[in-house]
């Protein structure tokens, strides 16, 4: 249910075509439906424009599989991120059409036909081992139905293989820049590219990495304008963040 | 010198209107020109969309002075932020229209008349004490031709007065939120908005809010999509960002 | 042994009823009873008003079993927190009606009949992922006596769904807020009830989060006033402290 | 205005005694007031119990006196904390009868008279160099309408001190630890009291210390349970959850 | 081989009994003995009174028989600390009268009888879940030639447990005092005793304990004067230290 | 008063020489003396064998003025450490013939004729800018009664100036070894002698010394055993501990 | 295909001896080969001097036989560093004389026949839990054509076994050195020798190490210069930088 | 006195040219000067190669000028660090020929005529504010005899600048990097020379670039090889081992 099935609801009740108890009872279901373990926000399309997604992490299998089969009860792309094997193996049992990441560990049902966008979202990475978040962005990006290029295992140790890529990332609406250990990809793209840089540190490295935070400093820190971060490992977040700009 | 200037000039030397020789020096000068302590980055506006601009701490007093002196040569407008009044008097004697925000403390020198964005980027801040950080934002985010709205002292501790002033934060094309403490309100906004949110943590508060570090790890760690950070106290690297995605 | 046992057992004395060998022995055994590996601190309910908890982590299964054991020969109720499946199945052979909670891996032993308050504690939490801790804060609270209404899923994320509890919330007398990632949920509570807030920040997150360190400097430094804060993850404690205030 | 306040109101607008529109105007003033530079929350005392705090730090002298002076158009007592000398006069200028604590740091204009609770909140504190954070929270409970003891210089180093002064710390209802280096104090009450204990960890030590995140380590990780935790130096927080709980 | 050992045999040179070239023999395999992976400091006990000591943790089963072997060549006992039963199982195979402490992960092997000292060292805990620390030193010390007298289960959450034993920790000449979580019994001791007390801080904890840097930080800045720390859960190095001590 | 001072009072109350009334009254004094910012230990002595210290930092003037002025009418030692020069000044007025150690910013003054001891205390630091550590070391180890050698400047970048001044070193019953940077000299010197050494790290360096938890974390670490570590830059603590065991 | 070789199809193209097209092929190839989830660096030994070196840690199997098939296409030596036992097999089975180094973890394969420096590469080490990363350190510097002596086991806790091998050091062109806990040996060696030292903290120790944290910042903080650092456990940077040197 | 003068002594002695006793005497100096509050280290250029170097911060300016005296008596050139101006006016009284580099904060002394190497140091910096640590470097590798390229501002926010410049970078021996805030520079420079790159993170930034700790992760996590580091800021360490590097 979105903003216009309101106002069409609303206008049924002033033009006397709904009554009143009718619409308020369908109304009563919108903002959230209570599983017992988990409150379904069903409000969220209408105000920030995206269905729930499921961060599936800390999550058991069952709960996994029951929120699944109530959403699939409405009319939404779902998207599950970090999800196990055996979580998507409980999905299909369910919904035989869900896909699986297994790289990005994410698990993507379509419900409806999609419109991609004809602006693109670049997602660049620095290394083969950053792979795993350039998944999750891919995937999210994807089901939010934008057009997407990967550039990957572009990191500064060889910066011409970056250059040779430069023209399809400065394409681009908005960058989104992968990379580990110490993360200087971002400001050296930030530096050549007029685009918004959402930038996400992850947490590939050994020793003082310290499980990402030398990426995350680096890129908070970058001398380049023009970059914004998200958490360590969070390709979830910053496809996001990138698919609310590419769609703008 | 803008992409079209560079396009007049090679017609113009296809077209056998301007001798190679006098094209060369005028190219010559794009990239950088070196003022002995700084190499003054020529080439940015044409790679990146915008001038250069000046990080005044850590710098003398004359170093400033000077790069304004050189940048006045060209034809941009011109912002430099993080500077004391000794900084700006200095240019204001080489400049007699720089303007100065004592609380932002940003020089900005406007040279040629500006076109103001139909959308606008809401600066939505916590408390009275993050108005530097607002300030700074928002002198940057003007200079660089936005139109913008501050919504300020809205903080989650009295909620209502952020509900008072939905409409506002929601009609704008991307949201920047500055906070200090547990910089709650990133969160609270990003819930709420179905636009891009840029985080700008502050380093208000005292004890455990380490200088602003409780604040981004807060952001950094924001349970709501669509949010991303830049680094703590920067204004300006966060109406930087907005602004590429408010001209979009 | 109460605090009215002792002054009966004094007044025995005094009146010669008792002889002062007898008294001095039963009284010998008061303060604490040496297991070998521990000394269990019978002096306890009388000095801070609850019977000693067993914090089961670090210890062995034969550690676990034999305290309770000897806890059995008291007449008190029991908690063993922290406790997995197999210390559980220990116990349970010497005590066929002790209750194992899986998600708060409480073990729980009620020897006497037990008032429950008319006031009650709130315990709300942000995500799914926070359960374990709302059970352990759960079993904690039932065992010393508490009426406890649990509101959970309520996170900032989708802040309508906290509005719609917010009755439940504000009828308590006290109120569990228990959140992880940036744990902004105790600040907005804070803001929006006139009763004590005791906050849990809980390891729930990734990257950024460093085990729930954001959470719980995020909590530290609330803007709402009316808000103190247990260690990560501990349930035990925010109900225990909890339980005090409901009783006053 | 308190709850009362409006229900009177109402009551006179149910009974035409009052017009509407008159009704409207008295209300919309209602939640927040805005100064410009600050929201001022007057909807807070009907909503958590308490009129607004002004906290000093980070706001101009003129900043501070104009909230104060706004505030003085209501009827409620007035608390500023963390506030300088500087501060104080501009408000003395503006209310003669204004008060300040020169350790505490805090300004407190008394403009009702107050009903003093029978139960009393216990401050105790370490050592003397604890001072500025007691008169903080001591000067915060006295205006919240508290009954105080404080029972000072009792740290671990000489616990017999303590243990002298143990009967009126156990007479409390409510008892604030404040202490720095290692912050053992909460702990070691903790174990003694059946009281709920809010500890303060200050800034107060040198090396190691780290400006006080030994003590707050220290007190998040009390042995002892019913302890629960402010921010570093926080004296106001604890005297404000302190004051919930003991007029409860 | 000791400095008696050594100045016999000078002697016996500067007397013509020993021929050069045999005492050149003799004293050149005194500093160390190179195995190929490890050169075994032979000279140690003349330097600083003690046997080389094996560290297990981080050699191979291998390594650690190859150094016990080599070891057995002489005359001295040996101790092996952080050594899994494997290794274990190795050294009882070429030394059949080598004993295990499970808890304290030790190999014992006494090679010469032991005068045992008079005054002992007095090895406190706080917990329970402390103990392998209180055996790794407990054997450390024994080893070394010491009387030992252990107190455990004594923390301040139950202080009165502790003043129960205070007799036999004033009765030592040196104090090693073992805690977790807070680590507050180090200073409570070391305000009691009038003798030098050597803390650990031990791993137990859980949260914001950071693996034992809250006990760390806060026995470090004890402000009970006379505590000196060793490393995280270091029973060893605090045995190795008060053996020194108590042979004063 | 010292334990034979109260073995003769109770003798006398025990023999009828003393009045009970009279002996209640000067026991009653005993514990501590209340100044009403400060209770000051009398009882410390007895219980650990040394008068309180006057730890000045976080003091006012006037404070340690007080304090001092109490302790003169009792026959005891007084050391006052991180005293200004300003609180020297204030003492000297009450107390002409109080000494002041400027770089070691200790104030001491002598009341009894001091018995100092045979062994010695050592105390050997790296470089020339850790001698105000040296310094409060040595007035601390003085005022207690040792006899004391200093070896300064022997860091081991050089290590044949250490090894040059190793026999006095060896010499001592107890070792203070005080360094900054990254403290190799605790680890060296551990290596050396068959006596206990306390290791105090210093705030000396920059960068990434992060004010001496380089130092700290090196000494914590020592590959040496027979290393016990105090926090950073306290001199005091280290000759506190060093002065119990060379008395032993 | 080095600098040389393309000089020679330069000249070729000059001379019309190679056909452009045939030309821009080889060339074409140059700057890296796309392997769809890597782009292998070719132009590296051009630009750097030596071949790409395969790190291993978060590749999968397959991707590691894949990079290095491609190579085996080269003439160049091949080494992969943190390669487990798997991936070894999975090379050996596409090239057989591929040899691993089970302690180091490294495969290396040897395609030409390699010239030997005469000056050498000392690599020194503190403990036997720190050989792993000498392994790693040793086959890097091998491979890259350099002479090697190992001094192993030399810590400061034995300091006289570093001076029987003193000789042996001071011989070599550059130094490693390789040292866990409090890394000492950095700042010993760095004031002994008049060579460039690149000093390796490894995650050896326990407790307050922090995975090599100790270690790294005492080596940061050395007092002795001419000491440069690598990233924890980082023997393949050591010694790539080593070889560098030594081959000046 | 360096190797060939101690050698010439020897054959003096050996020759009967020179008498025992006056040799014993001269040698005697040899190893280092007590000073009183510092032992000068003579024996430092025999065997390290150099002259000692004085760090002048954290001493007083009395010491600072009395090492200098003694120096000058010796055939040494002579450098300071971290000197500050009054410092430098207390050199410049006993030796007027002493300069003062006020940007560097070094003082320097050349006694003796310098050979100049051929091949070169190239300090590479990435901004403006980072001029103070390039100074210091450049001091000290020039009165080291090295020749030095300076190129400055070449932060990788306009790559385009560095590759303008990598023509004086690439013939360099060796490189210094120096970069604050993200240090992406050191990676970028790293990939690009086939030379060592020795890299100093700078204090430079603000924010979460705690202090350099930003800088610093960043290098040490350099995806580049060849890339060593140094202490924040310190260009002295650079230049040394650099010098080191560059006379090979």
């Amino acid at each position: 249910m979105n903003k216009s099935d309101i106002k069409t609801l609303l206008e049924g009740v002033k033009d006397n075509k709904i009554d009143i108890e009718e619409a308020v009872k369908k109304l009563e279901d919108l903002p959230f439906k209570d599983l017992g373990f988990a409150l379904i926000d069903n409000h969220r399309e209408i105000r920030v424009g995206y269905p729930e997604v499921i961060y599936c992490a800390g999550k058991t299998v069952e709960q996994v599989r029951d929120i699944v089969k109530f959403m699939l009860t409405k009319d939404n792309n779902i998207l599950g991120t970090r999800a196990d094997n055996e979580m998507y193996n409980a999905v299909k049992e369910i919904c035989p059409y869900a896909e699986y990441n297994k790289l990005g560990k994410t698990i993507t049902i379509r419900k409806n036909s999609q419109i991609t966008t004809k602006s693109y979202i670049a997602i660049v990475s620095a290394g083969t081992s950053d792979l795993p978040v350039v998944e999750e962005a891919y995937e999210t990006a994807k089901i939010l139905g934008n057009r997407v290029e990967k550039v990957i295992d572009v990191g500064v140790a060889g910066i011409h293989r970056l250059f040779a890529k430069l023209d399809i990332i400065r394409g681009a609406k908005v960058v989104i820049v992968i990379a580990g250990m110490e993360g200087a990809l971002a400001s050296v793209i930030g530096g050549l590219v007029d685009k918004p840089v959402i930038a996400v540190p992850t947490s590939i490295g050994y020793g003082a990495s310290f499980g990402g935070l030398s990426a995350l400093l680096s890129m908070l820190n970058s001398c380049a304008s023009g970059v914004s971060i998200v958490n360590i490992d969070n390709g979830f977040g910053a496809a996001y963040s990138a698919s609310m700009i590419n769609k703008l």
